[in-house]
């Protein structure tokens, strides 16, 4: 590959070259979780919901993504109990690329398995690492620093990070420390990575805030698929040579294979298992309105409200009532004299939540789980 | 009639006949309310809801009164659109007495009309006028000054309201002024009444609290059928002349004359009609418990509550969560961070409501009346 000898690969094609030419999106969408129950349950996670409209947040990863990353080179990474739901949202997305997991083994993993596929594919892949169910509310900026951030990673080595301006001492979040400027991309500045912090205590992540030199690390990696695979054989040699061997099986054994294999691999996040760890890490400032959407109260703020600040069926009726956030797909809904509530209402279940408390949904959930209610999960 | 006389009627019989012998309960169950909305619809009122338990308000006022009076002197009064429910939940009280008025004329005619139907029966028969949709919390007190106003009021011409001691100054009841004690029946003290005062202003609700001297009208009352009939023809004599023709009309004919008669009588209730104008009043003090049950709230105080202060389904889950009442007939209820609040949701309708907010439940469904939706109402 052209790309060993530390030159931008097909350099001699001049610079009006896209640099999505060779770029693979890999979209993370088997995650689950409990921070929107009841609407989010395991058979429809946050990604799978349209929390703003009529689109689901993998859907609009996806339709972001596709104006500069064609559905031909698109993968999106799920599990085995979401794959048909996904296949029928995403029709333009070849079925194959479209893969289930046949097991849950974080982000790690995941991402050695894509790099295979692409790899194979092609030499020259670079990988687009994004989640599938953040909100971005500029997608011309995001799109801009991406393409900064491929056209970084076209050398062989460098693996570039999207760092978020944090705006809060969030505890939640992994944290990435930007260093000196090491370059230009795409009209785009480049900074030296120097440290990974995953979720600080509450005194460091105002440090962090503080110092101005800090982004918040949201899962959005460009790399060569090359690049991962070499880091993955020196920092995580047991899970590449499993990796590997997935990847050697192919054709009709492929999926006895993965099968097989994957369920053993460790259960390892790319922030412990690479991004610690690895040299040459590089990140791109992005300015991109960016929201994990992390919370029933954060949907609210994400939302254009009525006159009465709440975000509600237009067919309710709020008698002295304010601030609420308010879901239910056919019942009628009346508030009197309550404010900043979310209120969601599904077929089986029913949450009334101060909106300053939604992050203790999940604490419900757990109950419920506790209980043994699987059919609420 | 020996009552004429002067004399209580049958007193040969002994001290030890039950004051309760020509007993007729009236239970007045045709009143429709929003107070109780969304479980309170117009095809189930107030009376016609559980909400204390397996058992309808109107079920226990029959059960309560059934200790002295049997099914067959029970006569029930309601509209067209709750008779055969009513018939359905109470299958001992004979289907002629479960009367549906043509058309609601409020208290006063429907009073009337019983007293016919009672006196045809009973020339002795005493009227014991209840509402179907409060709650009682001693009975025996209740039963026991029952007793004193059936004893007093075997007199003829004596009228006896049971007097609810006000425990706050209530804006929304009627007041009776009690003066000096007029004498002993069955070991109860009756007291000659003074005045009825419909819904006083605050300043002056607050001075009758602070005298003493007044009771709440919770719309109880007690005479002979005679009294009552007696009474109509003096004050209300249109009225009486058109109830006669009803009586009068009696058979095949009887449904008739009421369907036409009935609705061009004047709508008044008892208290305007006679209560303030008649003579020979008089009142028994009845620590009876009593509630109207008059908004969500009052329902919550009447329940007993779980260790968080909430009346809640046994699978409610709640985080944070304090001084709730929730009803939800099969939805997994979650509540989280909040507090005094009301939640009720059904088939097709949710509240969510501050407790102490509840008396406004009724500008909701004004709303949902404006907005022409009857099938909510």
């Amino acid at each position: 590959m052209k790309s060993r000898t530390g030159k931008p690969a097909n350099q001699s094609r001049g610079a009006t070259r896209s640099p999505f030419e060779h770029a693979y999106a890999v979209i993370m969408a088997g995650g689950s979780g409990t921070r929107f129950w009841p609407l989010s349950r395991q058979k429809t996670p946050k990604q799978l919901l349209a929390l703003f409209g009529k689109e689901t947040l993998l859907e609009a990863a996806v339709a972001r993504i596709q104006a500069v990353i064609p559905p031909e080179r698109t993968y999106i990474f799920t599990n085995e109990l979401l794959r048909e739901k996904i296949v029928r949202l995403l029709p333009r997305i070849p079925r194959g690329q479209i893969v289930a997991e046949p097991a849950a083994r974080n982000t790690a993993p995941t991402i050695g398995l894509a790099a295979h596929e692409i790899l194979r594919r092609d030499p020259e892949g670079i990988m687009v690492v994004l989640p599938s169910d953040h909100v971005i509310e500029k997608p011309d900026v995001f799109l801009r620093d991406l393409g900064a951030a491929c056209r970084w990673a076209e050398i062989e080595g460098r693996s570039v990070v999207l760092g978020i301006q944090p705006t809060r001492p969030d505890t939640g979040y992994g944290y990435v420390r930007f260093g000196r400027r090491a370059g230009l991309a795409e009209g785009g500045e480049i900074f030296q990575v120097e440290k990974f912090t995953e979720k600080p205590a509450l005194p460091l992540a105002r440090k962090f805030l503080a110092s101005g030199r800090y982004r918040w690390n949201g899962g959005m990696f460009i790399w060569r698929a090359s690049t991962l695979l070499g880091n993955l054989k020196k920092f995580q040699p047991q899970m590449a040579r499993s990796l590997a061997r997935i990847d050697r099986a192919g054709g009709a054994r492929a999926r006895e294979a993965l099968a097989k294999i994957y369920p053993k691999l460790e259960k390892i996040s790319i922030d412990f298992a690479l991004m610690q760890r690895i040299p040459n890490v590089f990140g791109v400032s992005a300015e991109m309105g960016w929201s994990d959407v992390g919370s029933w109260a954060v949907a609210y703020d994400l939302q254009p409200k009525d006159a009465q600040g709440s975000v509600q069926p237009r067919t309710a009726i709020a008698v002295n009532s304010e601030r609420n956030l308010i879901v239910s797909r056919s019942k009628q809904v009346v508030t009197v004299g309550v404010h900043d509530l979310v209120i969601v209402e599904t077929e089986d279940a029913l949450l009334v939540c101060a909106r300053g408390d939604s992050q203790n949904v999940g604490k419900a959930v757990q109950e419920l789980d506790r209980q043994g209610k699987r059919e609420l999960l």
